[in-house]
């Protein structure tokens, strides 16, 4: 497709999916988990069509050179499949949020108000190589009765092409609109530039990926856009602490998987307790091959148990690196107050975690940090919307405007005015 | 200034909101009260300077030629400097909203996860005339934690700068940072465009004003934009409907006040009460000069009791009109789905009410219509912060994203996520 074939193509989506959205957002809860429960079905009776797309995608990646976790990304393998399907069940059993009426108040005047959740309308996802999004996307845009159009990776172009047929055959037989849920079946760039500058048709654009996608698609974009940007996250170990606790929570926040973005990067000791803490996590990361960068401070005291090629100076830089590896920012800080301004000054606002036995510092730790997700005594690995119980999770928003932190349902919907009257004006 | 010096001065204000709004977000409900119930108190007692500095906005803007509606919009007299003072203290009566943790639920992995209300941040607030809105905005951004930046328009620069210096020394007597709320003290226009793209500083601008202001914001600005654009909103009377009530509604909608973006611009009928509802809302609204705009089936029945000059055949463009005017376009339909596809196609999306007594209809009409605010026997004129109960409203939203409809404290806003442990890991 040319520039200005593209242009059409995506306007042809756009107007599609904005008509298919005054569909799904009145279509009965039943409806739409029927369309689940039927993607579901299909995912395991197409499994190896679904494998042999897949496989056509694997081969050219592997042949331009893809290799080692990119090339894992892009696999979906029986376990995947059997993961997404029974995400699609898992939603479908949810109760549905729209159309739910909150907070209805009778008013001075005498008319009663109140809120209705409903849907936000089109939502574009932009993605990158794993495939299973595209049915997480999916299934997520059906149950909250959105429309959405998809624009996965290039890569997985064949086997996001396989999975959305069926996600469009299981609206089909539910009946709902086929364009409810649309495959962008270009892998030209140009779509993307067309995809992020129609407020017409796209309510809200969620990119999934790495930071420089997401700062190109909102610099870009004509409509909002739910941003996920980098996690900085960061452990505070308090004084008074539990320390076994916290070495518990501290190896698992760092260690447990490096490549998330709520693993912690960056460990913040209180004065009175680094003395007695930093060698026993010391040996803990040293043992998992877990390089620490430190403070003067805490370099000193780790110097007693970590080898020497796993300990080096902390740089400035390192303050703010979100590491996505087995490298650790470690500083000794006087206390929470201390903790929290550093947190504020360099933390990405995703997530930070206070250990500690203080109630008032816990308090003030909840109150004063400005992140998307604060915790006491827990590991920032539970950062996550199915921890958290939404449900399913279109992406981590490190924004506060709409939606902040694991964006589930409702952060796809929004809330309308309900007012009931008996003949009320206005004098 | 030159345009170099107004962007250093502009990074200066952001700088400093953004410093102070850390201090606001933990200010206790107190501490923020005592300076809303201090700044009403000063608005009293320097009630006579402040008239003063008006006088010299007044004295200017008529020398250049302002007149009628234009030149009252700037007068800030007695009986308005009253009102936002007893704003000031009914906000200051209200509970607090900050820091009040929601939804805190038990998790499978035994963490307790729930959501704490927190400011925004910074907001920009771009306004025309009026200078009341600074005092209206100010005691807003002080009762929610939020710092804020005020641009006034160029005609009110003294009333809003005598305003702004009472903010200010409220504050401080308060133990508030004075920059919590600060005025643009240029009316140099280059100050606009860099007040809407400092993400850095900025977290979200709320324009009011005509849409040309608002189009011209939204699309320059590098943050996101609560938008208030048009209010083309309608009144459908259904069949069957109790009558008598119809035109006491359909009536106040359109004529308790022409200028408010809730007044009603278009009357839509039921085929089945045309006959009988017409003439008698024709004659009301005949009597008091309105101009009905209508289709041929609405323009054959009001020719019976309508004067010709009020009657005027409706072109296409009046169902998209807001007239702001005593006008009026009216249109006959089938019923409520024509009623329903109607709207959603011409509306602006603000506020729509059916009067009806048909219980089907007005839950139909609640679900389907995609407008921030629908309504079941009442007047649209409803459709405001302060008749919705939220306290006040620092301006009435038409899009999706973040606010919708009248958008008070919890609009300026956001929701964090609370984490509660004792020790738990992921594994």
């Amino acid at each position: 497709m040319n520039a200005l074939n593209i242009a059409d193509y995506m306007q042809t989506l756009g107007a599609q999916a904005k008509a298919a959205s005054a569909h799904t957002a009145r279509a009965p809860a039943a409806v739409k988990n029927k369309a689940l429960r039927t993607l579901a079905a299909l995912l395991r009776q197409n499994a190896p069509a679904l494998q042999q797309a897949n496989q056509r995608d694997l081969e050219r990646a592997a042949a331009s050179g893809l290799t080692g976790p990119l090339l894992d990304r892009l696999k979906l393998g029986a376990k995947d499949l059997e993961t997404v399907a029974l995400g699609c069940e898992q939603l479908a059993t949810m109760p549905d949020v729209i159309g739910e009426i909150t907070g209805m108040k009778e008013q001075p005047s005498g008319i009663r108000v109140g809120q209705m959740r409903v849907p936000i309308g089109v939502f574009g996802m932009i993605y990158e190589s794993r495939p299973n999004v595209t049915i997480e996307a999916a299934s997520l845009a059906i149950k909250s009765g959105n429309a959405c159009i998809l624009r996965g990776g290039s890569e997985a172009i064949e086997s996001n092409k396989a999975l959305a047929a069926l996600v469009q055959q299981a609206l089909a037989e539910s009946g709902l609109p086929a364009d409810a849920v649309q495959l962008v079946a270009t892998t030209d760039r140009e779509a993307v530039g067309e995809l992020i500058a129609m407020p017409k048709y796209v309510d809200v654009i969620i990119p999934r990926g790495g930071k420089g996608l997401i700062e190109r698609i909102s610099a870009g974009a004509k409509v909002p856009v739910i941003k996920h940007l980098d996690g900085n996250c960061h452990t505070y170990v308090d004084d008074p602490c539990d320390l076994e606790m916290a070495v518990k929570i501290a190896d698992n926040a760092k260690t447990q998987k490096y490549s998330p973005c709520n693993a912690s990067e960056s460990l913040l000791v209180a004065a009175g307790v680094a003395g007695d803490f930093l060698p026993r996590i010391g040996v803990v990361y040293a043992a998992k091959g877990v390089e620490m960068r430190a403070c003067p401070e805490a370099l000193r005291i780790l110097a007693t148990v970590v080898p020497g090629k796993l300990l080096k100076p902390a740089t400035e830089q390192d303050w703010f690196e979100e590491y996505l590896a087995p490298i650790i920012s470690v500083k000794v800080v006087a206390g929470v107050d201390a903790a929290i301004a550093h947190i504020n000054h360099y933390s990405s606002h995703h997530t930070e975690a206070i250990l500690t036995r203080d109630h008032m510092h816990a308090q003030q730790f909840l109150r004063e940090v400005d992140s998307s997700s604060v915790m006491v005594n827990a590991s920032t690995r539970f950062a996550d919307g199915f921890e958290y119980g939404l449900g399913a999770e279109i992406g981590i928003s490190t924004d506060k405007f709409h939606a902040r932190g694991p964006v589930g349902i409702e952060g796809l919907t929004s809330l309308k005015y309900v007012v009931l009257g008996q003949g009320e004006v206005r004098s």
